[in-house]
């Protein structure tokens, strides 16, 4: 898999592009990176990529020349199949949107700045605008980052099966319970006796309500309209969770409806 | 304002500090960051830092002592004030997430990689846990960069004034308006009328209709409860739009429903 990066700040991606699983992938060919500079087709003398908005308002907004240009001398010699905008605007990224996103051959990411680019360019160059989460960040680049190392980490061969289990953390849809790894002893803390009995339907037991109580505590609405099998409807019963589950899905439907 | 990260992969850090907001913060020494590497403190001859989970299951674990060792190092020096975990496990960081974290004097971040550290870690070092959103990462080094970021441009002083208005684009709940710069004319695409007219209530009026069609197109959800001034109420009606809120929230509280 192809992908391009454009923008204002092409240092910003040396390091990262040198570590872990996606250094890795290059190595191994199974992913080529090419990071492109927009400021390098901006054509006046200061080589300027942002202007202020029409309309009046704080901010700049990126012009959309250069990124057009930069894009179009892309476009002559790769190819690209999909055009996504990092921006806060766009649509929640989410490990379906990366999964999603393994299906194309070359995804070509551009980094917005300031105010976001031009909406000309936007509505003619872009296939899909993406947004890491609700926060605002001084720029795409680490939101290109952010895509670019989830939808890697899902190509074939590039985990190692050491690495291969989370995947699916969040197929279930509950938050994974907690980890422990030796020493048995820790500051004086031991690791829970069952994790060493070897009972392994016991252990599945014990994980599936440990991810239960967290996903309750921390991401409640993560657990409206959650189907569970009948053993497991079972063992919330006996714990006393299926009343708290209740209830918050119960508070979270009058929430809606209030709201 | 401190931040310390630690992690396995200090290079990783090395470039997306010497770029943009961040690095302008730290020469402007309003920012001070340091980079701890997790290993320099692993005890045995391999300087190992992971290692399988009890109980059973695919991934590495990170060792609970070397994890303490760095932290214990960064407290004798450094004292911080808040220690946070990057894991997907984590509440999910938000803007108001962010303005939050700014009211600390030193803020240690901790990157978790593969299937997390050890939970007796957490308990006893860890103040709180974020998650960016629900995708996975092949570690937490990206995350501590989102949170540095978003956390930086919130201080006072960080941000020029050119880029200070993107501070609000969450404020209100919608998703911001499409931006227009030079030139009138891109590709045949003229910016829109009104955006030169010079009136300025009728660019309010532009602007806010364009953030609602936006926000009910990709993030409908965000409107569920969201209340508009009498002015805006009668702007959303003559557009024909309120009923189509309507409709949305409508929708979305039955889902709730039958969830």
């Amino acid at each position: 898999m192809h992908f391009s990066i454009l923008t204002i700040f092409p240092d910003f991606f040396v390091s990262p592009l040198q570590e872990g699983i996606v250094r890795k992938a290059v190595q191994e060919d199974k992913v080529k990176i090419a990071v492109h500079n927009i400021r390098d087709f901006a054509v006046d003398r200061h080589r300027v990529t942002d202007d202020r908005p029409f309309g009046g308002g704080e901010g700049m907004v990126m012009k959309p020349e250069p990124l057009a240009a930069c894009l179009q001398a892309v476009n002559r010699t790769e190819q690209p199949d999909r055009v996504v905008l990092l921006s806060p605007k766009g649509v929640r990224f989410t490990q379906q949107q990366a999964e999603r996103l393994t299906a194309y051959r070359h995804l070509l990411l551009v980094c917005g700045r300031y105010e976001g680019v031009d909406e000309r360019f936007r509505e003619k160059y872009v296939d899909e605008e993406l947004s890491l989460g609700d926060y605002i960040l001084t720029g795409g680049e680490l939101a290109a980052l952010v895509v670019l190392d989830a939808v890697c980490r899902l190509l074939p061969g590039v985990l190692g099966c050491e690495e291969s289990a989370t995947k699916d953390s969040f197929s279930r849809g509950l938050l994974k319970h907690g980890q422990y790894t030796r020493p048995r002893l820790f500051e004086g803390v031991s690791v829970p006796e069952v994790l060493l009995s070897g009972d392994h339907a016991a252990i599945e037991r014990f994980r599936f309500l440990e991810s239960v109580k967290l996903t309750m505590e921390r991401r409640p609405e993560l657990l409206m309209g959650m189907s569970f099998s009948p053993d497991e409807e079972k063992l919330l019963q006996r714990e006393g969770l299926r009343s708290r589950i209740d209830a918050i899905t119960r508070g979270n439907r009058e929430k809606s409806h209030t709201a």
